[in-house]
């Protein structure tokens, strides 16, 4: 079959590779009818990831078609038509117990495109398959199911949910990229008052429109920290969200907050930050981080299928399968291409 | 009267000052019984709260008797012997009505001994008596009430509650002074299954032990790490309270926690810290800082008056309420004196 | 001036009484702006609430400007415009000092119009004024306002909040009544997926889909269980609402939702209901009640102010304050006149 | 081997039986070390579970070795030593990814010595073993343990969580059987202020305060009201647990809490009982029902190995595994025998 292989730093092709197999009775093999690229895949490509040696096909969000499983797997059929979850979860750790697949200590957790063979290929093995995967919804194109592999949990979980957005919150969102993009969605769900998006880019602060932002804030020109004190009584947001992942942007968030507000991180950050504890230390502010563990998953699905989560908003561009250099190159430069999510189908 | 009154950095004396008179109709007048002396006090000394100005008398903890109350106050009465909590309150506003008192933003939160005249006096004005004060429950010595003005609720609310410890948690406290002592009580109340206790004085590891810890770390000679792994196979603490204020402690505590586990941050901090985003945004954890609100005087009320909280165990020292200057002196050098909390009662 | 006089069972007038004055430094004297009847109203008029004795002025919702203050009244200033919360608090009691308002055991709770002369009249008296009124906020027109002084709170926080109302979910709302569409529109802030109503009128259900179900079940000639087996697998709802107040909607109620399921029931009830505990003590459910405390109103009014909740939804008539007794007969018969909710306002 | 076989209503023997062999390859075979007797198996012998049929093996409670794994089991070893659960968890549904294992809906929940033969036999086949068994840890007995199998987790999920304990609390349990001892002593890993014994034994409330609680009643000659009203200021309990399953006990309950306050239902119900709405519906009660999902037996586990809770109280009285009939006995009568739990033991 073919996939995309990384191949150290800068290094990629799509390729003949051997076809995956089963490894363990756990096991299920799926053969991807629809994959996407995720920012995190671009962070690889750039060497920040050393966990993924040369050699590994990238990619962890997929729809498929189950075409085998292992015996020991009971809940997932050949033929099901299935999405393939950004995190892999044994179930039975004390980290799956609680719904914390993302910290599976048994084997799972973010693997797939990192530990072991990723979705960016025409088959995929994904192991631990009956809470690995969930059955695909009728009247839920594979193109919307694809935005809940991960960047559709990911904002629901770690943004909103991590950040207790509520009715009639006023909700700062730094970052309007895909993830701030489905924080915004998401944060919709709970009929916050104000959703606000700051980001230095027009292009991104429109697209935040679109997904339900109510105010945006370009931060090269105007004073975030003025537009939501002017809805707040000056008091600040009740929850801010980074999506971003660089130090200026998280101590934004902080200074977002009103005296016990929240700050929800999502970002993918590769340096330390500043924290300005003697500023905050008395202010009963919560700061949270995460991975995603996707248990929001099964809820998504329904508002998928109820058309509450336009998942296919994210969609900007179309490829086949075997475009996957090109889909690359088009995701790697949004600020020219407009590229939200890509999405490659089999065709 | 005589009171405790602060002329600038290092400069203090026990000196007569005009009796206080009530201001507004929601005040009360109370002769001070009982007092005592806070670290944040010292810290005021060393001129690092510069909102503290030359004439202010110092202190934010009292147990007294009402000598006289405003027009409008209804619940507090002449004559009832009252507990002075650290923190006002306007019981009106929106952080009031939420239980946040020390986020008063009409007139409240922690201003005694700080924006007005505070406790270490013979007399004290209280704003907002109704919601400032608390009856003073039969069966409990001023010795014991005093200790709920301000240590036990910090310990308990921003430590222990925020910090949501539960039963067999591993527990880990860093700094073993007054404040990281009453969290260790306090943290008892729910049922842990170890309290680590860890600094760099073994005299203040051998108080720890009296309060409830049942490992401790001296971390200028031990390695903390190895002891939460060893006693976590290997996955970090659930809780972590820093109760000293530096950054080296914020930084231990953030890395005593296992993935999913909670920071709590106590320490009053003069400057920024270092936040290792770059390892914390993948393991779920939570960090949170609060000035006490104490929502939770009524419950520590009747956990003194019932003994399950042993609030005595803090006085190492007592003195008459003249004895200001002598009592200071004795606090502010704990490591030769052994002082945890210093009494000083009206004879 | 005139008010609206409960004299006995069956039994009222609008005629002229004296005008209130102020009798405590906490009393603010409004004079009424808007005004509108309660379903309880009419309860009293039945003579099931005998605690309202011959000569009470009626009424407990009211928007309307302040006339005078007492003394110790800070926060509300004579001109202010306010609504009055059909909950009175005291703000000092451990209830109040919880949120828990309409528990207040210092004098508050719901007094208005019960112990106390209420609102159906030109001029009332509100004590505890500054913990019991809440100033109207620019943009918000009198009628809307007054849905905030009892309905909307009541739906919100005892079926929504109470019934914790999640994205996705499936709500059963028993009951299409006032009570039953506040719950109904409120719930639509969480974003569940359906939200069933049923009841017995067709005109109720019509009016249900305006205000947000999906679904509408006339159970006269459907069977309400089967309509949410259908759309939940056959497991139940997650949450149902009773809003009626008989033993066979509340039974109803119980048998609607799923293991783990929750039952808020917000009708008032007159005698003892069956609960099969024989069936539900294995299904681990959860049941509440709940008097209104009307601790979200802040939020309440940012999304109305924000038109994120449509209060104006409820008005079916309107009339005249010297109305009051063709506005009592409209709304005693909503089968005939459609009422909802009449608003008298001042002209 | 030999097993004890229900046939019908009051007919029981121990008696010659096939062992059991692996069915599923998620299936462990145990040998029973130890085993017990729970007073549901009693309600079985008098044929109030229609479920369980003429030849069923009795019993859900059991600590044992692994003899023999399906092929599909990951993370139980033979030869491993283990607590069999009273509940059975498949691990991949709805209900078990958020712990409520009772309710699993895939072939789990309460089916040993139920729907499936149990564990009062020398060798038990226990289905889903990775997800229904725990490893037993150093340090604590068979006898220890096997109060984690059921009564533990029983009384401390469905009663003391439900409900809700906190520090400071006054705690109703009603009923001083087994369970609810076990109520009464995870209650105390939450300090509250007071636990409060309600029966009509003297000696089981005797044996409560050997428990924890620290105030009985014998509400056949003192009202358990006026007590609790004496220790609240009138006002009720915060929690009141029902451990009994009888109609009177649970209206108790319900008479017993304070506005705010919370029922645990624990007890197996046989019929309808009155709910009081007419009383209750004002009052912000919150009523919870519940099958223990055994979520919380690791942390049970960890206060168990560190001797927070003392699990081997429960234990009067010791028999060998042949001496089913005779233990039976001695349960069946704990009037006369003062047994609380029945210990069987390989020897």
């Amino acid at each position: 079959m073919h996939a995309l292989v990384y191949h150290g730093p800068g290094e990629k092709s799509w390729e003949e590779v051997p076809k995956p197999t089963l490894q363990d009775d756990t096991d299920a093999l799926v053969r991807v009818d629809t994959a996407t690229i995720c920012g995190t895949d671009l962070h690889i490509l750039k060497g920040d990831v050393p966990a993924v040696t040369d050699g590994r096909i990238l990619g962890h969000e997929a729809v498929g078609t189950v075409e085998e499983v292992g015996s020991a797997v009971k809940n997932v059929h050949v033929g099901d038509r299935v999405l393939v979850s950004c995190i892999t979860a044994c179930g039975a750790c004390r980290y799956c117990r609680e719904g914390s697949y993302g910290q599976c200590i048994n084997g799972g957790g973010w693997i797939l495109g990192h530990k072991i063979d990723g979705t960016q290929a025409e088959y995929v093995r994904v192991p631990f398959a009956d809470t690995s995967t969930h059955p695909a919804p009728d009247g839920v194109t594979d193109e919307q199911l694809i935005m809940l592999a991960d960047i559709l949990p990911t904002g629901y979980e770690v943004g909103v949910l991590n950040g207790a957005v509520s009715p009639g919150d006023v909700v700062a969102v730094v970052g309007a990229g895909p993830i701030g993009l489905s924080s915004i969605m998401s944060a919709r769900l709970f009929s916050p008052a104000h959703v606000v998006a700051i980001d230095l880019a027009d292009s991104r602060l429109e697209a935040a429109k679109q997904f339900g932002a109510d105010i945006t804030v370009n931060n090269g020109s105007e004073d975030p920290l003025e537009v939501v004190a002017g809805l707040t009584d000056g008091l600040g947001a009740d929850v801010a969200m980074e999506a971003v992942g660089v130090p200026a942007t998280f101590d934004l968030a902080t200074k977002l907050i009103r005296p016990g507000g929240r700050v929800a991180n999502i970002g993918v950050h590769g340096e330390p930050v500043d924290l300005h504890l003697e500023e905050l230390w008395i202010r009963n502010v919560t700061i949270t981080t995460g991975l995603v563990d996707t248990y929001s998953t099964p809820t998504l699905l329904k508002l998928a299928a109820n058309h509450q989560v336009e998942a296919e908003r994210f969609v900007t561009h179309r490829f086949g399968l075997d475009d996957f250099m090109e889909a690359y190159d088009v995701f790697a430069r949004p600020a020219e291409t407009g590229a939200l999510k890509v999405v490659l189908a089999r065709s």
